[in-house]
């Protein structure tokens, strides 16, 4: 199941890692818990909105950019789900008959 | 404050009024409390990532495209939020003589 808190951390972690920031730089300005913003950024909390808003603020960033750019990936995600997911071609264990004499006549 | 719960719930409500379906519709094949999806779709509650995909996957919409109208509505705000703390033009409570001469000398 793809989950939005996944790319939502990367998304944050990604952000703040351009921007030079520590992970404690950017919890202090937000006013969070350096542990709790940690565990966001691993995509193992939900942030509330207020924290996203106040952890954007803290890293000059949007709150429409980062969810765009989240937006982005999880649609790089479906696409890579979808393609695990179809049908391979069918490959029959046995060979008719009639094909290995083609083969067979190609060969000559 | 903007918040990313507000734009999460007007475009769930939406995709599923576009689609027709009712709010028990969804609740029902997305698993999830009546109740709660109603404040969800009324911003009041924070949906958790698992009940985002439920509900995405309910309404046939990929979290991808919910996410992406949900990032663009963000920016729309943003927008109408930065036009409204804009400093307004200062207009000068009197207007200097040489302006309001050179206005007379217009009129003739």
């Amino acid at each position: 199941m793809i989950l939005v808190r996944h790319e939502i951390g990367d998304v944050l972690r990604d952000v703040r890692l351009q921007k030079g920031r520590t992970l404690r730089q950017v919890a202090s300005k937000a006013s969070v818990a350096l542990g709790y913003l940690s565990e966001v950024e691993r995509g193992q909390k939900e942030a509330s909105s207020e924290i996203l808003a106040a952890v954007a603020d803290a890293l000059d960033t949007p709150i429409s950019t980062i969810m765009g750019e989240v937006a982005h990936r999880l649609g790089e995600l479906e696409q890579i789900t979808a393609i695990g997911t179809m049908t391979s071609p069918v490959i029959p264990d046995t060979v008719p008959d009639e094909l290995l004499a083609d083969f067979a006549n190609t060969g000559k």
